[in-house]
């Protein structure tokens, strides 16, 4: 996928909703190198992974609008974000999808739950070079110098050099200051499942209810090509992920598998 | 990941709800495999990816409960549902999960946002060998006969076999009669795209609202090894998904060109 570098129209969201910090370093972060449409979530839409919006309709509402930056509120998810962007509110394809800065971490197996992953995948359905960014800081007001620092790196070389074919970025951050960051990885997800600890309590009308809780258990944490070590060891981590989610090695073992067990 | 074909616990859910005839059927014909423990949307969640519910409490319903079946309905999500059934419902892993009978195809690209899909994806996650099952029609009432039988081919050679590590199976059946059916084809997801056609409305406050619609774009109709190729040609499609979304060949090609550009 081929990007334009010379004033380049840049697609902006993210999943924790328009009023989010993330969003606005990264709408100022974006404006530096081109012009900027954003269209965000009207509300915090995290943990909506690829989540499309079909039992009820969409709403659009333009939020502000200057030269070279405009903001829209989107009443759906950020996959519904990038679609109704594309195809109803900007007049031609942007060169970059940028999405975030996330509120927390989306490495390893989180990029299957996250909405701003989703939203990058859906510019890398579109053809468009697309990057999600996130630093591991759940607060309300991370410190983002060292996210703007890396992030605009990162998006630099990608419109300068695009990215393979199929693929898009999922960028983390560490929750650290500029001078401790040793660089950027380029790594793999790391192997790993969140284990889930359901809180059970009892509602005033004496039912049961769960909220999801639990916590990450990292299955290789020696491992250093992965984005767990490459945060831990204070490195900006950078994974390209498939659109294409095919195991074509598991094909051939499946087809020669199936032939021999049924027809 | 490998299953125990003994009697095997079998956890069945799906994104279309508990109410779902294809669900109705995916119980039917699991029964005839192992014990079942259904626990599904108690609504239809279509289109939910791998969204997972955060900012409410879930709740959990017993439906039935019999000797070898026990049904409940969940709050949540199709990737909650299986949490939830591992976590607090099922007294250990299951052998094998299954989604479906999907009222509509989950093939090509449709596997990023189908809730069906990432429910299998959240049992792989769980190291369970797991399966979502579609047939590509999307009425109420669907012939299944062909989805039952090379369906219970499929599951039962998965019981016997496992699956190659970290990989799920995303399964369509054609809409087509037994006898039409010329057998299983292992395949790779088609490389396309959903073309947006928003439907631009007016409501009665006179405020535009949009409906997503569209239709899918397959960008390689003719080639042979694809599950729409498989689909067009009579064939059930079987994708080896991946749960490792990382681009291993893509790593390699960053790193030398972060290491020139950018440290």
């Amino acid at each position: 996928m081929e990007a334009n570098n010379n004033n380049p129209l840049i697609l902006v969201t993210n999943d924790d909703g328009i009023h989010a910090p993330g969003l606005e370093r990264l709408i100022e972060m974006a404006g530096k190198i081109g012009k900027v449409v954003a269209v965000a979530p009207d509300q915090g839409r995290s943990g909506m992974s690829h989540a499309i919006t079909i039992r009820y309709p969409l709403r659009i509402k333009k939020i502000s609008e200057e030269k070279d930056c405009s903001l829209y509120a989107c009443s759906g998810t950020p996959a519904d974000c990038v679609k109704i962007a594309i195809n109803q509110i900007l007049d031609h394809k942007p060169d970059i999808v940028l999405s975030g800065i996330n509120h927390g971490s989306n490495s390893s197996i989180s990029v299957l739950y996250s909405g701003t992953m989703a939203a990058a995948l859906e510019g890398g359905l579109h053809g468009v070079p697309s990057i999600g960014l996130s630093v591991t800081d759940h607060s309300s007001r991370p410190d983002f110098s060292a996210s703007v620092l890396y992030g605009e790196k990162i998006i630099k070389n990608t419109l300068l050099n695009g990215l393979p074919e199929g693929v898009c970025l999922n960028v983390n951050f560490p929750k650290l200051p500029v001078e401790q960051i040793r660089g950027i990885k380029i790594c793999r997800q790391a192997r790993g499942i969140w284990i889930e600890e359901f809180d059970k309590r009892i509602d005033p009308q004496s039912r049961e209810y769960f909220w999801l809780t639990g916590y990450f258990d990292n299955y290789e944490p020696d491992a250093e090509d992965t984005d767990e070590w490459a945060l831990k060891n204070h490195y900006v981590s950078v994974v390209p992920i498939r659109i294409d989610f095919s195991d074509l090695n598991a094909m051939d073992k499946l087809t020669s598998a199936y032939a021999k067990a049924i027809t």
